[in-house]
């Protein structure tokens, strides 16, 4: 599979999780695992996950404008970009975002994300 | 010195550079770096900046409004996100950014840019 597709799969995966059903994201994290959201610093996946389900807001959809994906280095890695939109339940107009994820492959041949930095972007 | 002064530093650097004179750019890149460039993949130092150059404006200035940096793994690299403003000369408005970057460390104990992922964020 090239790298192109596993990351436009993985963010497929990513935000229809999180959209679906935020718990189910900590499988994608590990204890060494760091999240930067809006410049708050959160680190293992229990509370990463913590933080994504106590965000204000219960009902969400991601829509993704564009995926850029770098191997990382000689550790099999792998860098994911995003840019979107977050539709928030209730409110009428969309939050543009970008977000980033450092993907690592795991030794059952699959990925967890070992950093994760999202920012929204004001207008 | 801690990695957030780190990024700020190397953030301050590389946008001044870039706004001053981008041929400058071309020590911080590597023969394995990669750009990619509102999707466009760029590999290797020259060819990086021979992108950056021929860029369709010749003076613009960047401004910053956040740093994110985190640690990216047992190698000692750092991952660095940006987003701010560009202002292109003769353009009444500044367009929004968003710009990561991973550092990895020199043997001379500086940093240097394996990968470089830069987008428009369009309103």
């Amino acid at each position: 599979m090239d790298p192109d597709q596993v990351a436009k799969a993985f963010v497929e995966h990513y935000y229809t999780t999180f959209d679906a059903n935020r718990t189910g994201l900590a499988n994608l994290y590990q204890e060494g695992s760091m999240l930067t959201f809006e410049g708050q610093k959160i680190q293992g996946s229990q509370s990463i996950v913590a933080k994504l389900t106590s965000l204000p807001f219960a009902q969400c959809q991601h829509s993704i404008t564009t995926v850029d994906c770098q191997p990382s280095g000689p550790a099999g890695g792998m860098l994911v970009f995003v840019s979107g939109n977050l539709q928030l339940a209730g409110e009428q107009h969309a939050l543009k975002f970008s977000q980033m994820f450092h993907l690592m492959p795991t030794s059952s041949g699959s990925f967890y994300v070992l950093n994760d930095i999202f920012r929204l972007n004001y207008a």
